[in-house]
């Protein structure tokens, strides 16, 4: 798709300086890009590198200024420049159709404007909806459900149940719907607790690659919509994800956990079971929330046991002078006994 | 299946109150059953939803009465809803038969009634059990094994010679037998250390989705029966977990530890090399067990490096304190000062 | 292959003592050995295992002596055993061919001398040297390119561009090129920041079961020559890592880390964006970098937030003698308050 500058600014909403008519026809970074692609810069540090590349356009902040550039003011040029892609890539005809090779059920009901890639698995009752792409070796267990417009790369597993909202992603290796870890030892060994609830996840979600959640043990895991879930992630059995939380990789989420709306969640969290994040909090990398824990709105929390990070900041600032401190005590333990 | 009050009763062994003719047919959570799905209640907070449930039968600690409900009484009422829960799952007839599109070499030697999903592979000289079920897309190495009534859910793994006991259950994803990361750095460069060992798992052992579990270098990796491992668990070369152990999500455990019977290790644990869990000892979530550590029978640990965990309150008590107890010597030398 | 034991102390540049005549067919642990398999041993408490193992030639630090065994004598013994075991290890002729059920598109570039498993998906442009293998259930995005010899365990995703260099190794479940996790949030929802780099992975890189790479946003995450990384590792978009460093289970790296030449890092690591760990730095297991910080040229790092080895150790005492300190100090206090 190619546009003039005026266009994009358009569609932007953003102001423009310089050459109004030169052609935006894709994104890329300052070092790589040719004249038809457009670039942004949103620092001082950034700016050398967007005066050397070759884009004819940038995104920037309000009233720079680069020689032989278009400029595209923006109040936040990241944000602008990731619209931008959005409106400007290629969108191609959709792929549709099956492959000959993928197996579907004859219960299954596949929307015609659905592609399913090679050596794909549909079960009975699945339902796959307009312009969804399911990739290679995707296996969709009995009666999962796929929306409109999602895509599943090569190698999502949906166990039975499983449903996805519209414009849902999900990358290769996920798997969703799996039992939860439920078990209660007696008799001398473990029997499993029931595994026999569901999984549902929101419109315009994106699980990252070999992620896991599971399903419910007899209730739903919930996930909300616009939530966006890294690569590595595990979630629960019965944990509930408010709408718009992001989810950094490898962070794992207990049984029965609620995490609210827009939290953000850093690497490596542990959350353990029947926590509670309000909406808003946030989590740093690594965290670990001990079972039960309520994170407040708004809060930001770090370390292990979790607390909030202003108070960690503090702790670990005398926790570095510990020595010193001690050498303090010494010396008034010494004054003493001198007398 | 479907069984009267009376029957359940009996099997778990349950004193009865009310109406014992009435007809149990399955499980479900107090705020989705229906009248003939069994419930259950093991605290007072989960009695209003007990009250209100549309279920009949409802397993509760003794004594519990609920007015038009007909009352199992057990003295650990999650554990006999697990085990009623086993004894009502609809059996159906076992699938049997290998799917058309499997491949399955020549030298396999498949039971009869064991069922192969489409596009299994399943290479030479593997042996594959009664009742074993394959999922889609699981690829079986040569000379691997699984015994009797194994279930192996879509596209799990196991490398050549990886050998399952029977009963056991493996979640989508999960990788059995992969090479031990082992090398010796010469020469300007790493040299792999042979790893060509195996892995053995016992009988009911439970592994999680995309999971990974590696053989033995020269010797073996072994899992014991009913050992229950969560998602995204990572047992590296020559581990030995003893039986019972339960592990849950993204645990890692390195090369050449021993972890006992009945140990339960929280989520996100790292265990270095090395190390020893003896039989019944409990390691926190997140907790880091440097190199070589023995953790003894029964002993609880927490943090990084892993210490007792009464240890670790207290110090963390102390810790918290810190700015406290800096202002306190603070005091005393200004006193001093002053003289 | 079969040598004889003086062909293999030529080949290591061993010393050797015994019979040197005796024949060398294969590895393994002193155990497990039968009399033509070599074994090693590199310090006293191995020595009474070699001395009862059934192998006729055992390497060992120099001037090691075992009645009726064959000597060769190695500064590095498990190096030499590493190196031997290579050597050693049965070639058998290079698989070739593609397997009837494999998906070829017709664009892509096969090199006559690969074998391609069953049911592997090989996309347009992709291109596959001599020698390489490419396990079942395979998925060869567009434009993808395998090196020589490398070789891909089952089920692995290489995403549309990634490019592996010569004698790659990939394990099971790894998925290679997925899209980074980066987004900005505006207008009230999530918009997805272009991940459209590339990524490239150097020779004689091993990549761990269940792994994943993401793709550049814009630019390129590039692993270097003969990089080793274990199982269920995240490396992220635009990170760097150099040659020949080590990187062990479940760490992660965030987006546009640079990783210098030989580092080690520890298992469950932490590390998150715009970090540098320059060359020869070491990273203790389950350490966390905050965002944008340096380790530098050889430095030890342990702990959350990490800081040097030596300060680690000295603060973590302190730690420990914190209830005696506040006693010590509540001592001090009170023969102040007795004046």
């Amino acid at each position: 798709m190619s546009h003039t500058a005026r266009e994009l600014a358009e569609y932007l909403g953003a102001g423009i300086e310089g050459d109004s008519s030169a052609t935006v026809a894709g994104i890329a970074s300052a070092e790589t890009a040719r004249a038809e692609d457009l670039i942004y810069s949103d620092s001082p540090k950034y700016m050398e590198a967007a005066r050397k590349s070759a884009a004819r356009c940038v995104i920037a902040n309000p009233a720079t200024r680069i020689a032989g550039k278009t400029i595209l003011e923006a109040e936040n040029p990241k944000f602008a420049f990731a619209k931008a892609a959005a409106w400007l890539a290629p969108k191609g005809a959709p792929k549709a159709g099956v492959h000959a090779t993928a197996i579907i059920a004859a219960g299954a009901r596949v929307d015609p404007r659905a592609f399913i890639g090679p050596y794909a698995v549909v079960e009975e009752e699945v339902e796959i909806g307009p312009g969804a792409e399911i990739g290679a070796f995707c296996f969709l267990g009995s009666g999962s459900k796929v929306g409109a417009e999602c895509h599943l790369h090569p190698r999502v597993t949906l166990y039975a149940g499983a449903r996805l909202g519209n414009r849902v992603v999900v990358h290769s290796g996920a798997v969703i719907g799996s039992d939860g870890f439920g078990y209660v030892f007696g008799e001398g060994r473990h029997w499993k607790f029931p595994q026999i609830g569901s999984v549902e996840i929101g419109d315009d979600v994106e699980i990252g690659a070999n992620t896991t959640l599971d399903r419910g043990s007899l209730g739903t895991t919930r996930i909300g919509q616009d939530v966006k879930i890294d690569n590595l992630v595990q979630i629960a059995h019965n944990v509930r994800v408010g709408e718009h939380t992001a989810i950094a990789a490898q962070t794992g989420i207990s049984g029965s956990s609620t995490i609210g709306i827009g939290v953000l969640i850093g690497g490596q969290v542990g959350i353990a079971d029947h926590c509670t994040l309000e909406d808003g909090a946030i989590a740093g990398a690594q965290a670990g929330i001990p079972s039960g824990k309520t994170i407040r709105t708004g809060q930001t929390v770090w370390g292990t046991p979790a607390r909030p990070l202003d108070r960690f900041k503090a702790q670990y600032a005398f926790f570095a002078r510990l020595p010193e401190l001690a050498a303090r005590v010494r010396l008034l333990e010494q004054a003493q006994e001198r007398g």
